[in-house]
């Protein structure tokens, strides 16, 4: 048996037993050290780089790691094998990923405003903001031994004389608490409820002056999770944040993290990471934020992919893999936050924005519900970008979607300087023609930690338009900022050792950028395959919202030049950054935008593109700076920058 | 700190650390060594007898330990205190708790007998025995690439077609094994649910030949619990079974548990007693008999006093102790089996019999239901003797009812040698008068090992009618059975200890005389101030049904030879079982006897004695034998035995 100490920036050490042979990645985890591996451990995202500081390791190389690197004793993780005691350095990555993400926090002038203007378009289209949720005051006769009604009775008998209802129905928990706060508050309470028709249901007694009633709005994706508590009478936004899915730690995308929960127990360890690792600690943090008990929220809505969902609940999500792609459920609800553990009130209902096929989930439906694309004459493209991307084009008389795997480019993954739309993140670039000499602008207007995805798409659309690569993507110029490393694979320094936050060069190299390409091409090639289903031309379409966690910071232009979007003239694009939070917002204070929502979801076509003719094709065509049908970007593409 | 070893007679020992001068039944407790403390360990049911093999205590002298027994290191376990290491002898009480109880597991012809009448009856009385469940086959078609519709959709289709229903309800914990049981089973399935009106309720998904339904009843007794598990569809009693409530440890009586659940974390501890090492055992077991999965039971009932039924929830029941007794709910129901971690179908609804009063519970409710009196033009008087004493009178056109602290000595609490009506209790004799022989009858034909409630009633009624006590119950002849302990207390010897199981001497003494006289004092008096307040005679009673643990064995001529029933002829009465238990069937397999039960509970009028003029000076006359005005006692009890 031999000891590893894993010595964790900025906190505690970690001290484990290991087995000689032990995959390095599988003791981290053991240890519970937070490692960045969104590829699962095969060594191909080089995002879990550890310094081994004593002892030894038996690693394989990687292009990932410098020479001189690796002469530092830097390896990654998941490539290296424990050989007996060691003491390990792991970087504070863990507190990147629990960075409030720009995109995802509402907290920028910017998303603000996009919010605010998503949510004003619903009310214009007529969705009204109401619903079910009542908080009313009573003041009961004490008991004596003349009036004998017991508690519950007594209760029953004042809402009903207060709300004019005829039913009320007194659920577990507040059965379980009724005797205590009743005698606590002398028999003077708020209670907390849902009225419909003629029927309250109590979800919570409080002291008479807490009338606070909170919801909660959740955007679960596959890499990110983002919360906002809402207060449920006014609609206001009460706070706001986000952190990594701890599931990342079991794979990177959906399909890892199915093949995981197959595993036995596995169903258990990816529920326990979302909702223990993962969305409670966000719940206590922002309840903590505002002052509130959980027990304020009153109902938390989710908008998540399918997989998610079911991963959420705890549901098989096998059948989402295999053919014939079936999953347990679209639409579905009757669950609440005591089943799931959830940090809220435990009556809380856990409302589900409904999936629309295997591959595009409720947070698709919740996001096109929030755009408003289904009340609109005009032909809308929505495109949301996160570990995958989903497609959904239409207006009011029609919806279809599909999605494609982009894989996590956008955000940041599978590029070597890659980083989501955090702070330290270069979000734009320019670059001079002549000196190759860059101008980039950082998010949280620090040092450069990396690139995120808006970022990525400027640097390549410059490198391409300098003449610096090729339509390939293949390094053609040479100059002082382009390098080789040590296993003869050229690169792009876009911010030298000495300016970045982590005295590394930030860089971009052909895998990179072919991985990128990629992406793009999967983009662009679902759009075409999207509109030729319904068989019509990409001029069609008289707008594009551009969704997801790429960063606010996106320039549609370049976007366009490299042949990721379709060429449409600049004022055709918005974005509208977390759209499926949006609509969750929506869906968890307004019962008409959840009805919505369910109409939205029993009305949209789904396409499936791997079982479509001319997806292939499409792709390959596309994965080439814009296109290697060059007909297809005559318009804005072609213009001078 | 001192280490104690409890050598458990028939099992392993237990070792633990305990603190010089720490109580030994709190050791014991740490220990989770069951230990019979009826007196909740003041000393005077002398239940908890240890002996000191090795080491030292210090213990308090008591008149249950005889000079014998003291030299040979017999103590009171609550009466001693931690001296130093000690090695103690527990004798086998945990299995006599477990013991399968005559009078409750209904598996006496007697019994089953009792029980197939009180059911005719209910049917005689129009209450159809029927209930909303339903098992139905389901054939789908497998998804394919041209059926993707998703599972739940599928499962709620099919129902659809095969009930014609329009609404179908998928519950979480069915969701949650959707996906598994639909692939296993080939899409080939059974559905168990509840169907009302235009609604199926699912509440399990089986294999398409496992279609059993099977639903429990409940008697919760403050000292024992019964339960039967029922066919659903045919109403059927498929297994029983009994044993000790295990909150036994925290008191006797529900005045001692209250006051328990009142300490920091007593609810949950109580809670736990009752679900955890009292409910899921007996569940298990019986599950186990009938070789079924405790998923199959897809109801619950629940007849117990109102303490217990607090109890049971987890609700704070201290209201019920002090006045002005207003308990936290007399009727309430929606908590699920998985909410109260009952190991039984997750989704199980736990119906729960409506209480009447703070000490008239959902017990008194059910054995009124079962035994048919609200039917009647007779007036009928039920008497259940738990370890309360609990009086219902009235028939068809008014119920009356109220309580009385009998205290456990039916049950044969605070009697020395008191048992309950379980295998090697005596359960009757007789005395020649000359030579003060007795003849007994022990239960299971076997060596007597103590001697229960019907016993009681007979050796008293015969020690009195054969001169040996007083009216007041003292001793008043002298021989050879005969004797006096160490601290002068007179006592008769029914068994020699070379006829007793235990080896030790069974008798009674003037104490355990005193006790039962205050019993049956308090049964009668109850009895005479309730007739009073309805202002009817005695001699207004048609009919006496004689319910609870005291044993099958009852001889009602003693029992009003004693005073403790009114002076009526013996065709009069009937001894009716475990009526509670009887209540608690019919209300699982017929929703007309639930919905009955509502409305006897709704309807009857409840006494509370406490505050009953006249009440006490009545008690103060029953605690005679047979009474102080003896004109009251004129007819069978003054008939030639």
């Amino acid at each position: 048996m031999s000891t590893v100490i894993f010595e964790i920036e900025g906190r505690e050490s970690v001290k484990i037993d290991a087995l000689p042979g032990e995959n390095l990645l599988e003791v981290a985890r053991r240890a519970d050290v937070t490692v960045d591996a969104p590829c699962s451990g095969n060594g191909s995202c080089g995002k879990c780089r550890m310094q081994l500081r004593e002892g030894s390791v038996e690693s394989l190389r990687s292009h990932h790691i410098s020479e001189e690197e690796w002469e530092n004793g830097w390896r990654l993780c998941c490539c290296s094998k424990v050989m007996g005691d060691a003491r390990i350095f792991v970087p504070d990555t863990a507190s990147l990923l629990r960075f409030r993400m720009k995109t995802a926090d509402l907290s920028s002038g910017r998303e603000q405003e996009i919010f605010a203007r998503l949510k004003q378009n619903l009310m214009d289209s007529g969705l009204s903001f109401t619903n079910g949720f009542k908080a009313v005051n009573l003041c009961m006769a004490e008991p004596s031994l003349e009036d004998t009604v017991p508690d519950n009775e007594r209760l029953t008998d004042a809402i009903r004389e207060c709300l004019g209802v005829q039913q009320v129905e007194i659920p577990y928990p507040v059965m379980q608490k009724l005797a205590k706060i009743l005698r606590e508050q002398n028999f003077h309470v708020c209670a907390k409820g849902l009225l419909a028709k003629n029927r309250f249901c109590c979800l919570d007694l409080c002291a008479a002056e807490d009338q606070r009633m909170v919801g909660c709005a959740i955007d679960i994706g596959t890499t990110t999770v983002s919360m906002v508590l809402i207060d449920l009478t006014a609609g206001e936004i009460l706070a706001k944040g986000s952190c990594g899915n701890a599931q990342i730690r079991y794979g990177a995308d959906v399909i890892n993290r199915i093949i995981e929960q197959g595993k036995p127990g596995g169903r258990e360890r990816l529920q326990e990471a979302l909702i223990e690792q993962t969305l409670n600690p966000l719940l206590s943090g922002l309840c903590g934020e505002i002052g509130i008990q959980p027990e304020c929220i009153l109902r938390i809505t989710v908008a998540a992919n399918t997989t998610m969902n079911h991963l959420l609940l705890g549901v098989d999500a096998q059948s989402v893999r295999m053919e014939p792609y079936i999953p347990s459920f679209f639409s579905w609800g009757g669950v609440t936050a005591q089943e799931l553990r959830l940090r809220a009130n435990p009556l809380a209902e856990i409302r589900i924005a409904p999936n629309i096929g295997s591959y595009v989930g409720g947070d698709i439906t919740a996001g096109t519900m929030a755009c408003g694309i289904w009340d609109r004459e005009e032909m809308s493209l929505m495109i949301d970008l996160g570990t995958n991307g989903e497609i959904v084009f239409g207006n009011r008389e029609f919806l279809i979607s599909c999605a494609c795997s982009a894989g996590p480019a956008f955000e940041g993954g599978e590029i070597s300087c890659g980083m989501r739309a955090v702070d330290g993140a270069i979000e734009s670039c320019r670059m001079d023609p002549q000196t190759m000499e860059p101008i980039v602008r950082v998010i949280g207007n620090g040092r450069a930690a990396g690139i995120c995805g808006s970022g990525i798409i400027d640097l390549i659309a410059e490198l391409f338009r300098c003449g610096i690569i090729s339509a390939k993507g293949k390094f053609i110029r040479e100059g002082e900022r382009i390098r080789t490393d040590s296993y003869g694979m050229p690169y792009y320094v876009i911010a030298q050792k000495e300016q970045s936050a982590s005295g590394r060069e930030i860089f971009i190299n052909e895998v990179d950028i072919d991985n990128f390409i990629r992406a793009k091409g999967a983009i662009f090639s679902a759009v075409d395959t999207l509109l030729r289903a319904v068989e019509m031309p990409m001029d069609m379409i008289d707008r594009v919202y551009v969704a997801g966690g790429i960063g606010s910071g996106i320039n549609m232009e370049n976007a366009v030049r490299i042949g990721m979007f379709p060429d449409l003239r600049p004022d055709q694009f918005s974005y509208i950054g977390n759209s499926s939070l949006t609509g969750a917002y929506a869906m968890t204070v307004s019962d008409a935008a959840e009805e919505k929502c369910r109409e939205i979801a029993a009305g949209m076509t789904y396409l499936e593109l791997s079982t479509c003719p001319g997806y292939m094709d499409s792709f390959v065509a596309a994965c080439f700076l814009p296109h290697t049908d060059s007909r297809m970007f005559t318009g804005m593409a072609q213009e001078e920058f």
